[in-house]
């Protein structure tokens, strides 16, 4: 029987506050890369990108009320820079420890003059492994700041709409971009589900055509990853829901009902994953009672045969004794050993007998619905 | 043993986003029907039916305040439609994004001048799977706009009612006509739930007569189709609950006595849902237990047959053993090998010894209960 | 082995609202009954029961407010009486709907002038099948209307309470007659779950004494109408709370007093529902692990007498064999074949080493434990 | 293989409420006991118990101000007791019939002059059965009346606290006194659930070392206990709250602070419950798994001794035909038959082969690991 | 095989309550340690630590205002210390029984002068059991009160800050410190739930790679540990709710601030929790699958060997029989008798025949895919 595929899984972590720090301290760890900024300036007339490589002037910069600016930050190898966040901008020091800590659930906070919210941008690899990347958001009054741990993601959608000038996302101002970003992301849920919908689908049809073990680590390994979009989307639920409900002047009205869509979307999200959660345990319930119904097959034929040419074996075992009919040493004659095996149809009748007993049993099992 | 019924069921599609869209584009898919538009207008007195080639003049004739009007628009296939219900009545791009993306659950949506509803239209096709159609509804003073992506529905009855003019339909105005549909509806949901409690009436027949492993497929198949309608129904009641707790003058006290009622319908419906759910789980309880018994029960039947015949078959083979009286060669006397051969009765009492093995054997398994 | 015990239930149905039919378009049922109405006057001092032919004159009759008046209509089949209600009574058709069509959840509606209540009655028939009837109040200031389908029910000892007069039935009004036959159909829920519950524990006796595959599809049978009865209990209770929280003069203080005490009744049922249903899960565990374990002793036994005897089988049957001492033909010797046959003690050496392999055998299945 | 364990368990009565009497009646059970009624008068100097014949002169006693007093009232056999209750105290007869109906969940019901309240006093008799008492409190501004169906309890502590005067107990007033025996009965609710705990410890022990089926009979044993002892916990749980948030002037801030510790018990209590619940679930799973286990390992032996065998002694079977090298009438040579019989090694070969079979079947089992 | 790990688990005592005793006793264990009383006194200058040997003095020193006092008590036996907390400090009794018997879960009350508040400490001991240390806080305005029950904890970080007086730890008051020995605790939290999830995955690989019982056993201890961090863990969050949303003085909304982010972390402390235990009966699942389908693997081979070789063995035996071609005693041809046995080629046909059987066996075996 073939082994088993291999899961080369990447192992989730359970990212460790760093136990007995401060807290506030910001934390930027040995592999985190270096840090490349890009400031997203733009209105309805003009856009323009620019890599900056510090945030040093990026405060006078934003003085500039005329445009609407997305500060997109990727990679956090600069203690500098986020003490620049904390001086120029006055963003609390327990914010920044939650970007760089990057196991934060997605949620929101207001504050006087921003609002922090978190992310969680989720992709498969080529493995179809999950990837899970933390995306924080903080939104002030023209600007949008986002930070991102690694250089790849999945909202160049975005990038592209944004210089394109498409719809109003060039004049909805930064709570809006937030907003397209946000449900950029929940987007990308559905193709994920959608991917793991359609995986469930081919195991279902592996069930009823030929079901082997995989089917078992397959469905374990899909209802794994829902778990862990499901630890995601319910508090993704909740964030929003805390946005709607909020009352900062940084999110309009106007704003808020496209969050109120994104926060329908989320809701379908949790939707399908309680749905796709439900189909892995009927398929997981399938496939055990059809091992069941495997083994009662087995068992039937081992029977069946055990049955019927035991009872036979039996029977030649015994016309296969060696009782004498007469004494070898002394000759007397003993006519009452095995006298069968001197009679001229002896065979014959044993022959009919076994016949017999072999039919009968057949019968038996036939009406027990065995060969059905 | 047979092979288990393939269903050719149609996949269910979670239909995706576009990922990367503008929030609130109108989205027409590639095989939308050509829209086909009947216009109702009907009072107490008189009711006409027209069929529209597109909606240019319609608000003009919707300022006729001595009629209700329903506007039935069946098949997308026509951007300049919606369009028009952006210029001429003043809907939101999402709420069109919604009706056109027919993934949206069971809602409702309260602006200024109208009302946004979307209903599931659920039917059994001829291979009882289940066909979920969305239809969605835009409420306004003296009108109500209807949308359905397929040409055929479950509202016939409701269309020949405002014919007839049977009861208060044509006097109640364009609210009462949405509750109509909406509880003609979730009636239709009563009749599926029906056919599936039969359905696993039958199966629990089956269990009792003559259960198969089709006995696990066809359930776990209904139980996958409670979970879709689950999905539905739950919503559904959300949205009737919303729409009573309204306080839109659109839908007045006298429809919303007659919600609380398609409120209570929709109750009972997910009522019946999880009676249904529950039997089904005591379905495939009985059946692996049923699997269990039968298993025991096979093995049974080796165990007395292998434990009876097997140390018999070993006697006999005792018998047939070989071991010689004399030496052939040197002729020497070996009286001390298998001498029972040479007994006069030797066969006789072998045979009183197997028969006795045998009998106590089958007293000792009687006794275990195991022929019962 | 026996089959199983044939229950002929009836099927449960789920009563289907007529769809499409307008929205309070009384439904009499072919198979309706001819109704018969009795009308109970009574006070403190006096008791008067008459039947009624039709509900023509009622409505002068009940303009007497010195007496409180019971309107007990048995049976559907007119058309004309419902009517009247309508009519003199201003009942709402909506609530005639929910009358004759008997499916409807526990829930109680309170109107201007009356207030309307749906009790389930529920009674074991003699196949102890769950009869699941539903028994309609409308409550006015001065008389109590009740429906109910068929001519059976539980409530006599009502009827003979209200005759002798004992308590304060007569002297409390129509909402204390409505709490007392509340109260009375909650009460029969008890002795239902009282029998289910002695079946339960007979069930158990069987699990532990000789359990037999009846087990599982009786307690199948019980948790099936568990389902059921508990399906009644939890909105049976929503209503009661209902009542107690409503502020309709129609039900006084003083009633309300007695309500609570039918309430916590409504309570204790859940809570006993509950633990059967916990029973009844831990017997069918119970079940389950003893055909395991059963299995477990079938497969010992086979196991122990295959091992021992196969073996032992395998060296008679070597000892069979024909292997030649001499050439037959060639007369030449050959002196490698079987030696052992020709050896003074052979058979008796041979039957010594079948004895040890069958007792080390023995001793190692006993170290085992298989013998326990 | 052993019994079971007889549990010769008291069935569990679902006391029922005698359908179809009047509300409040007071019922007397044919085997109630008569009454013993305790007279405490206390107050920080003397303490005092007396028994008394009846209640008749206790409205008398009892205005008495300068005193406490603890009316102790075990036994039911006195309709007129219970009267005097209602004509001298003014207690409503519902409460009454609570009372003497043991089957009340607890609870408390706050009334002018009095508070009603209800405790489950449980206590496991020598068999280890559950006994679950109903222990009933009046509670007035100077007295406090306790009832309780049987002569044995648990509160004998309580007693002697008051007799030794230790503590406030005798200086808080009759509120106090209703803390101290709820705690105390709450106490007693730890010490079952120990006991329960160290007989799942002891389980886990028999399941690591020799599990057997008694096994799943005790935990399912503690698994139905813990059900009814949950069913006592919640509702207690809730009266606690409810005394808490009660502004009765009977039950002073004071003696709330000793209620709120009460309530932390009583949580505790729910938690251990339901962590106990979990221990049971998963032994249970354990024990199963075992199953399985033990049965596979069965199966094994069975396998490996057959494998190995029965090929064998179908080689030995084949040596054993009596296929003939002359035909005995016409003496003709018939070499091709069974020709192995007639070389000088055949047997030698044979035994060759017939080992290096089972020595390659013993190798691949090995690899299998079927050894381990 | 080899048999399952033996745990030597430290039996989880559910603390009893003495039952009877007074409310309010200090209940002082015998084994209780000896006191070791540790007085930190800091502000942002200065830091000093000295052991006290009683508190009679404490008073006198807590009046200085312009330090912050840490009072850490570790071991209880000194009933004198106690009696000081509610002579000098006003500590109700029942807090301090709180404290001593340590069995509370995790709560805080407040009061007029102080906060009372519990933290259960867990460590994984060299054995990777769980140890569960009640730490108990009294919060007054320039101090903190600390009680453990062992000398052993795992909060030498926060001494080891206090000493270096990094971050605002020094400057923040008593509530701030306490906040960090709350976040400590619940930072350790942390470190135990990642060794297990690193052990669920290892549990998890073994399932792909070699699955023995001992999957079941590891995988259930840990699932019995998650059990019992989950009863810590629910109550630490309402706990901390409790406090964000007190209002007393005590706890300024800076610290607030802080005690927020310590509430986040034991949000997502459960969040871990509920995964690792669905991970857990995930690998419980899988495992009970791979033993069903081992099962069907061992049962396979069986039944092919058996089936192949039985019927063969049969064959071998009917020519084993020894019918006779002649009556040994008259000489009478009995030619009818096993006339193949006399055949030139009847051993090679038989051969043949058996080959055959093998082969349609083996066919028949390979397209049921039983190979594979």
């Amino acid at each position: 029987m073939a082994k088993p595929p291999k899961h080369k899984k990447k192992r989730q972590h359970y990212a460790l506050p760093h136990a007995g720090s401060s807290p506030g301290m910001i934390y930027i760890d040995e592999k985190a890369l270096k840090p490349i900024i890009n400031l997203h300036q733009y209105n309805a007339e003009s856009y323009k990108v620019q890599e900056l490589n510090d945030l040093n002037n990026l405060k006078h910069i934003l003085t500039d009320k005329n445009h609407t600016f997305w500060v997109e930050i990727k990679g956090f190898k600069s203690l500098a820079m986020f003490e620049i966040l904390t001086k120029d901008f006055g963003v609390n020091k327990l914010i920044l420890e939650d970007i760089t800590r990057t196991y934060q659930r997605p949620k929101q906070e207001e504050y006087d003059t921003y609002v922090f919210a978190v992310s969680r941008m989720l992709q498969l690899d080529e493995n179809q492994n999950l990837e899970n990347q933390q995306y924080s958001f903080i939104l002030t009054d023209n600007a949008l700041f986002t930070f991102q741990e690694h250089y790849e993601d999945c909202i160049d959608p975005v990038r592209s709409r944004l210089k394109i000038g498409k719809g109003n996302i060039r004049t909805s101002g930064s709570s809006y971009l937030m907003y397209v970003l946000m449900d950029m992301i929940i987007d990308t849920y559905f193709e994920i589900l959608g991917s793991w919908g359609d995986q469930l689908d081919n195991i279902e049809d592996r069930l009823f055509d030929k079901p082997d073990k995989t089917v078992m680590f397959d469905t374990q390994l899909i209802k794994r990853n829902l778990i862990n979009i499901r630890r995601v989307a319910w508090p993704e639920r909740d964030k929003l829901n805390d946005i709607l409900r909020s009352d900062t002047h940084l999110i309009p009205d106007h704003t808020k009902m496209y969050i109120r869509d994104a926060y329908d979307h989320c809701i379908q999200i949790i939707d399908i994953v309680e749905s796709l959660k439900e189909i892995s345990a009927s398929n997981i319930d399938m496939y055990l009672s059809i091992i069941s119904n495997r083994m009662n097959e087995i068992m039937k034929v081992l029977t069946i045969i055990s049955s019927i040419f035991i009872p036979l074996t039996f029977i030649a075992g015994i016309y296969g004794m060696n009782f004498a009919s007469t004494d070898p040493i002394t000759g007397k004659l003993l006519p009452q050993n095995m006298p069968e095996l001197y009679q001229e149809h002896g065979y014959l009748y044993t022959m009919i007998v076994m016949a017999a007993i072999a039919v009968l049993q057949i019968i038996y099992f036939w009406r027990k619905g065995w060969f059905k």
